[in-house]
């Protein structure tokens, strides 16, 4: 049977999964490919921790520099992640021609466009389907199922710790602190949770779809980011009376020059089915022209969800050194070519719909003042509902709008913030309710 | 650029679909394949309705059979259907030596094992995603994605149809018979609705599903089929009291030394995802050994999803083209020499959960008569409820069990349709709420 020999830099929690699936699936998937995947060295700066894993004799190594110039390894698996010494370690193996594997997502989403080009220039595979989603197949979907669709629009649950904390607000109707704090207890949200409770980790994967679905370089920078820490129960429970579900979602729109890609809490029709996406799991619904919509729902982290994309990635390369031919399919789903630089839509100009919180007093001719200026922003109301009585002098004003524009909704509630008879700063969050299944 | 020239045999509801997507985002593909796929061929007995597409000169034929063996034909589209012609001609292409694809269930359901040793012979590559699951990538994610994992379960909603009817009788209440008229003026069911609503072409599917899962051949006659046309809105009712829907449910369970599989109308707690796949779609929850629960979801059906999945397989081989080399990926994601026979456990010997439903006389002692012949087959009961007072002098009573023996099951309930206090036929419809994602 052929062999093909992978090396594992960093055998943290992923890098450990993907060595147990290697060792403990061995046969399980020789049965599949017909080539067997050996785990032939794993470099890690501690190579005592028992993993709890059966390794093979002689794989340990402190020498990841060695690792990538092995003339033996076929296929390089990084999981060391940052952006500084895997980048390296991975520039490096891309020039000695090995493939790559990773999960890095902060890296390619920074220097994707330099990895790749580098990687085409050698001719060598690059595999990240675990960079994004987890174990749901998204890279291969927008890369092959989706391959005779334009993509219209993308609407993704993406980070697992903001599913779980907002799902945990909206059951328990708990403040947002002490959510953070149980997810912190289940080993769901790191310790320094700010990656991902701020969107930034979301952001990430919204700039490797964005290019895979539109054929345009990574570009991070563009994305406009917002994040979970300022939604309250309250604010929740007015979204449910609504008919809404409040998500931390990432949303694309391709609107043929320009595209939308923005991350940031989102109320969505309670019927949408991405309202039933709960806990800390991920979804990502993709529309087509020819698919409609489509959603792929699964473990968008943790050791074996992971690690199963990264081997689904060994695999596919694996599958192309047999048949002798690594770029079967483009890294960025687009030939080289074919991608073009595609301007990313400044948050300024996005239209949606709003909902709106106000402290306000409890006064006759309190809500004529708010209206007015919006009004004169060119916001329409859709509904509006004074919540209770007073609570410290003042009440929830709560308004939902038409579409409006971005631009046009700041420029407003600073207006309405600087008047007299609102107590605090205004409360809005974007809703999407249009472009997604019902 | 390189070409792939492409014979569609029959030109209906999804051919035209296919022939739409080929056409129409012809340079969106070749940006992404690096190839040009052509659509050199189209064979059909009407070659002069108009289907809407702009067609290129001289692609029309009647003649399938000269299709089959032109030599300038690098894949065959078999689009036709059945199990008679499509059969004929799919084995001739391959016996030239095309590659093939299709969305043929019925006949790979039934034929599968002879079609896919014929192409093993003559190396040539079959695609069929469009086969189980419409525009989702069932099976590249079982045969890819999920490279890694053993699958222990699969749980899914395969039929549109069906489950566009159940989701209907669940919001409005309406008996059976109206929601599948409702479904055939919508376009949802055909003219005869049996295949669907018998459960048959989910069968289809879950065999297909099953080889692919477990490396089996594919084995139709061992799925145990039951269809929904026996579902009341009473009975959604009272699920639905008990935290339930009822979903026609594709269920497949890997048990080592063999598998379940079987088809049958199946209460699943409300708060399971899959409750939330309401209408004409499909869903399909895979659990895997390193994954755990994944799920996919979207247009099961259609001109557009299909020919979009169609298309994918053709990417998928082209890209096998230009590399020279077909078999990439084993047709039934094991290699042929690991393909083993695995045994479809009987009905009889599947444990699972029941509701019952008896129409009772509303007296004294009827609880007790029941329960004891319950009692006698091992069939212990979780809950009981009398549902009103009398209609026509009996009452409903439902029942919850624990986990019985399906065989007991029904010598218990033929027992209690005897019973002079039971009025009509008892109802029972299995509950699964362990098995799948909560």
């Amino acid at each position: 049977m052929k062999e093909v020999n992978i090396g594992l830099l960093g055998c943290g929690t992923v890098g450990t999964g993907v060595a147990r699936l290697l060792l403990n699936n061995t046969d399980l998937i020789s049965a599949r490919v017909g080539a067997r995947l050996n785990l032939k060295k794993v470099a890690d700066v501690d190579i005592t921790t028992d993993r709890g894993v059966a390794f093979p004799d002689g794989v340990w190594t402190t020498d990841a520099d060695a690792v990538v110039r092995d003339p033996q390894i076929d296929i390089v698996v990084e999981m060391i992640g940052g952006k500084g010494i895997a980048r390296d370690l991975m520039l490096k193996a891309i020039d000695h021609g090995k493939h790559i594997v990773t999960a890095n997502k902060a890296l390619l989403a920074s220097h994707g466009n330099e990895i790749f080009q580098a990687a085409r220039e050698k001719k060598v595979d690059i595999g990240f389907e675990a960079s994004t989603g987890g174990c749901m197949p998204v890279i291969k979907t927008l890369r092959e199922a989706l391959v005779g669709n334009r993509i219209q629009t993308m609407t993704g649950i993406l980070n697992g710790t903001c599913n779980y904390i907002l799902t945990k607000i909206t059951a328990e109707g708990i403040p947002f602190e002490d959510a953070l704090a149980g997810a912190q207890e289940k080993g769901y949200a790191e310790a320094d949770p700010t990656l991902d409770v701020d969107g930034h980790d979301t952001a990430h994967k919204l700039a490797i779809l964005s290019a895979l679905a539109y054929g345009m370089p990574l570009n991070l920078d563009d994305i406009y980011v917002e994040g979970i820490s300022g939604i309250t129960p309250g604010d929740i429970r007015f979204a449910e009376e609504f008919g809404y579900r409040i998500k931390l979602l990432a949303i694309s729109k391709n609107n043929g020059d320009s595209v939308e890609a923005r991350v940031h809490p989102t109320m969505i029709p309670i019927t949408n089915i991405l309202s039933s996406v709960n806990g800390a799991v991920n979804a990502l619904m993709i529309n087509g022209d020819a698919v409609d919509d489509i959603m792929l729902y699964g473990y968008g982290a943790g050791m074996m969800p992971t690690g199963s994309a990264v081997v689904s990635d060994c695999v596919d390369i694996a599958r192309n050194l047999i048949s002798g031919r690594a770029g079967r399919v483009p890294y960025l789903s687009y030939q080289a070519e074919n991608i073009r630089n595609i301007a990313i839509t400044s948050i300024d100009a996005v239209m949606t719909r709003y909902y709106f919180r106000f402290s306000a007093l409890d006064h006759p001719g309190v809500l004529s003042k708010i209206s007015g200026i919006l009004g004169e922003y060119d916001i329409s109301i859709k509904t509006v509902q004074q919540k209770g009585r007073k609570t410290n002098g003042s009440v929830p004003l709560v308004m939902q709008t038409h579409l409006a524009n971005e631009a046009s909704v700041q420029k407003a509630l600073k207006r309405i913030e600087e008047l007299k008879v609102v107590s605090t700063k205004p409360v809005f969050i974007r809703i999407e309710d249009d472009t997604i299944l019902e």
